[in-house]
């Protein structure tokens, strides 16, 4: 770590010469390994980005000229080239580093990037604004993966980036993955264009008299550089679809050859107009087991820096991980169900559906970044009488919002949507949260919304979409583990609709919805020991609502407390207080736990549930709140009733 | 019309020969032109797919082979000839035939398609199932236009659409068109790809050989086929992106050589895997008015079938359109402020940006059918300091749903996003009602969310958005004629989180939001007639909402009505209660008038808002019911009282 500890900004780079910032991308990603190897975090994206980074920070004027990571893990790098070495120990952590790009954290974060597929459109405006403001001489990048470039907003953004004037380069991070294998059209593209032997012969030998023509005017090795990709393409058959979107397109070149991506870069730097750089680079780059096994490795978790060993904690009697619950659920029904089919935008290792793809390959389908497809795509085949179960996480299902509307509920396909890492995600922080689907989802007709509470209601609420209803079906299930050892019920249908009393009380009632009323069962427990006596109920669905539960409910019950892991505004408890303001239930009193109206930070997520106040504390301090009201409120009857007697 | 009145049904079809084939396109090109000119419907679209539509009617087997339609108003041609020939007088009114294909209608229509670009992930999923199905001999063809060809889901469809075994059929329906021109990267290349006259010569002369081998083997065909293509891109140094993406390109065709077309698609029909045929239309063909201005004659309304003139009926001394409203004081913004630009998304004409894009044209951009990227794009602008409007109709705002949470909000970015066609849109149905918007955005923490009363509302939230606030801020309003004649008031700041009240009452009170208040105005005139006497408060903000104002209404009210023209579950009536449950206001009794949870039908505005209940007599019905509520519980009340004296 001879360099590293001296650089504080990107101008302490510049300082160097092409041999020196060899070495600083051997301390880079020493140092990277180092850190993340006691601190978890997105580890091979970085390794693959080391000379990229520094190749970067080197030839542009940053933060003057904008770099837009797209999905900020692979940026650890450029965070700790610009200023945050010495935290860089908090990365991930609550109050410390984000995993992701944030302007609140570094100027030199342009923009907050946690979901794939934005950095083109973004940094096209930014480019733009440049263009208009007259500053000729900001530079733009977006640095994009190839995963992130099947997402369709990342071709929407290049359709767009001719149609005015403007300096944008894309660089193409392409590494044949995202988090899993990369799949699709664009992919298979990418490795023909990159693997023909013919092409990268005749590549080197232009490339070579473009090398020897570095002083001769830009047009000229403009010229050059076209001829290159004809060559190209007469040679490959293989056609440059990036020309096609009006791009100059440059490359491939070997993303992890500093002084060639230097060359190239300053080549390319000041010309005018859209352009697009495609390096290629190696997932998890230095660290041979990341190197081998990209996807383990993305992000792996706590290791061994010497041994390359991941340390994993040891599962034995433990609960399985939700996510286990459903991979394995959905082989056992897709075997006795030849209609079922998987369906995954690019998650198949994070939802497990792994399980199906190496079981029943035919049914099930990696579709790529590419949230909105999967949902039509499962559409089309709904619309066939299969069966989908279309797995998204919470978040990115935002991405899919008019999907499921026009293409799915709509026309009441019978697509079942399984929401995975719905609620507070934790470290992934505030892009990743899974907190808007229930209010977002429930105003949208036909469909079915539900959230087991534990694992054999996630099982029985799979089995119920398949059998017990025809049309579209959401489950809404959390990131990580569930509350049961023994997890491996007969599945069986469950009424649709109907909550269910967990709990006896007499002096309030808590309706929770999903996996977090576990906590509620462990709050309630210890109000009851000081003497609180709290009905609980799980709802089980947010719709339909469990109408005749509710009422008896509310008849029994002046004081409730409603109780979910996701925004309060427009969520459950608001749909109860619908129900009971629509039903003339005007007495009662409500209380909503909930995600404020805020977005909620990075973190554990015990830290995060607890700022949020739907951990077992804020629950148990919602209930002794409620019974303090209930106390007042008994004291003025009382008061009132011996004045009545006086009078 | 020799030929039109006898095909019921596609099987007709296939008794003509080529011949009488075009004398059907004639006939059905008059019956559309007929029929349009008094019943007003999409146009211009429809005339340029009528060879394709008889052909594809002649050569596949439907409905058991799919034809797949993106935005169905490109398929008037295929409803004729499936059977609903002599109820296409009802298109797009009320009960009668809707706009789009719909499989409620007809078993030849297979997938609603109201948003484009969905196609080829429906048609992929119903191949995908064809195959799972092993029906090998079943057919699935997308027909998409060149302009959802830029949204991203197309994108995706396309990138997967090799990835897996099927044998989907994509026609590129290529008429330089969105419903305004079209732009970006895919359409310069779709121009050029076919304006080379140098390739049109030698794919001629390649065609020709092509032809003579008409009897030789599939695998030959592919062969000179690909040559064909080959030869293209040498010639034209373009490449064609299809083939990027392992799907086998065809084309471009004349789209109204009848014959030509017919050889093309019986040639690759029974080709295996994905293909592309790509077509060259005009839009409005046959009609000339139309053919010169595809833009007015995409959807234009009535007019006179023999001189081709629009009727257009006058608006002297009557008030303008929001749309009209919108476009003006856009431009008398940006003149006066130069950090202010225009966004739209392929509406231009639409939302009437056309004004800023004359008179601004560097600060005014469509970025294509691509409503994800607008926002990004805009956020990227916004993330500069400059100030973008980003004008999205409501319905289309769904498909952006992530990037306001992610790109927008959690940065908040100063993006004013204008929802245009807020509320119920009329005869475009379901798919365009903009009546989620209230409720999916109000979860989202950072907005401000406002919907005008009237035009001088919708210029001072414009102005207010700009000068007034430093983050992002929605305004949305309806399609169709605002209430003023006089709407250019001088734009001033309103306080943000203010409503006001229009009107005293005692009774009760009515809370509204938007223009919709404009026929509570009317409802609750009509109830002081009969004795009712009614307090009308305009929120003009669902977020922040008016706390001060709900408090003191709901002292002052214990009967409360709320009114918006968008779903009841978690919109503006939902956050009303909200706040009252929140803040102890138990005693209040609130009725929320809005959108019951089901998609509504097409019609007229006024027929549909009548059956939603928003409309006058509905708001008038409501306040009775409550006055009659208010009586029985007075009655009670002085019942209670004389028992109480009798005690």
């Amino acid at each position: 770590m001879t360099y590293l500890q001296d650089i504080n900004s990107p101008a302490d780079l510049k300082k160097f010469n092409v041999e020196q910032l060899k070495e600083v991308c051997k301390d880079l990603r020493e140092f990277i390994i180092e850190q993340l190897s006691h601190n978890p975090g997105h580890f091979a994206s970085s390794l693959g980005t080391v000379e990229l980074t520094v190749a970067l920070h080197y030839l542009y004027n940053t933060p003057y000229d904008k770099l837009v990571w797209d999905v900020g893990h692979q940026a650890y790098g450029h965070k700790i080239l610009t200023g945050r070495r010495d935290v860089f120990h908090t990365n991930r952590k609550l109050g410390g580093l984000s995993g992701f790009t944030n302007p609140q954290e570094s100027i030199y974060d342009t923009f907050v990037a946690g979901h794939a597929s934005t950095s083109i459109s973004a940094a096209l405006g930014m480019a733009v604004a440049a263009s208009l403001n007259g500053e000729e001489d900001r530079h733009v990048v977006a640095i994009i993966g190839d995963g992130a470039m099947t997402g369709g907003l990342a071709y929407e953004g290049l359709n767009n980036a001719c149609s005015q004037p403007n300096n944008l380069l894309i660089i193409l991070n392409d590494n044949d993955m995202s988090i899993d294998s990369n799949v699709g059209g664009i992919q298979d593209y990418l490795v023909k264009m990159t693997t023909s032997s013919k092409y990268n012969k005749m590549r080197n030998r232009v490339y070579q008299s473009f090398k020897s023509k570095n002083l001769i005017s830009e047009e000229k090795k403009n010229i050059v550089l076209r001829f290159n990709n004809s060559i190209k393409s007469l040679i490959t058959q293989q056609q440059n679809m990036f020309e096609g979107f009006n791009i100059r397109y440059f490359g491939p070149v070997d993303g992890h050859d500093l002084p060639g991506l230097i060359r190239v870069l300053h080549n390319i730097r000041d010309m005018k107009g859209p352009r697009l750089l495609h390096i290629k680079t190696v997932k998890g780059k230095g660290f041979k087991p990341a190197e081998k096994a990209a996807t383990i490795w993305h992000a792996p978790g706590l290791f061994d820096k010497e041994t390359g060993e991941r340390i994993v904690r040891k599962r034995i009697d433990q609960p399985q991980l939700y996510q286990d619950v459903f991979g394995h659920t959905l082989v056992e029904l897709a075997e006795e169900n030849q209609k079922i089919v998987g369906i995954t935008p690019a998650m198949p290792t994070g939802c497990s559906m792994t399980y199906m793809m190496q079981k029943l390959p035919d049914r099930a389908f990696d579709v790529g970044i590419a949230e909105a497809h999967a949902v039509t795509f499962s559409a089309g085949l709904a619309k066939e009488g299969f069966i989908p179960f279309c797995n998204i996480y919470s978040s990115f299902m935002q991405r899919a919002y008019d999907q499921v509307i026009h293409d799915v509920a709509l026309q009441k396909l019978k697509v079942i949507m399984c929401l995975d890492r719905a609620g507070l995600v934790g470290e992934d922080g505030p892009t990743h949260h899974g907190v808007f689907d229930l209010a977002y989802l429930r105003p949208i007709p036909n469909l079915v919304i539900s959230a087991p509470f534990n694992e054999h209601d996630l099982r029985n609420l799979m089995y119920t979409a398949v059998y017990g209803n025809d049309g579209p079906f959401v489950i809404r299930y959390p990131r990580g583990q569930g509350v049961m050892v023994d997890w491996r019920n007969p599945p069986q249908l469950i009424p649709i609709g109907k909550g269910k009393r967990l709990k006896k009380g007499k002096d309030m009632a808590l309706l929770s919805i999903g996996a977090i009323g576990n906590s509620a069962v462990k709050a309630i427990a210890r109000a009851e020991e000081m003497g609180i006596s709290v009905a609980h109920y799980d709802m089980l669905f947010l719709k339909p609502i469990d109408q005749e539960m509710l009422s008896k409910v509310a008849r029994k019950f002046k004081y409730i407390i409603t109780l979910e892991n996701g925004v309060i505004k427009g969520g459950m408890g608001s749909a109860v207080i619908e129900f009971l303001a629509d039903n003339g239930f005007i007495h009662n009193r409500i209380f909503r736990i909930g995600i404020a109206d805020e977005f909620i930070t990075h973190g554990a997520i015990t830290e995060l549930q607890k700022i949020a106040g739907i951990d077992e504390e804020g629950i148990l301090r919602k209930i002794m709140e409620v019974n303090e009201l209930i106390k007042q409120e008994q004291a003025i009857v009382v008061i009132q009733e011996q004045s009545n007697l006086r009078n």
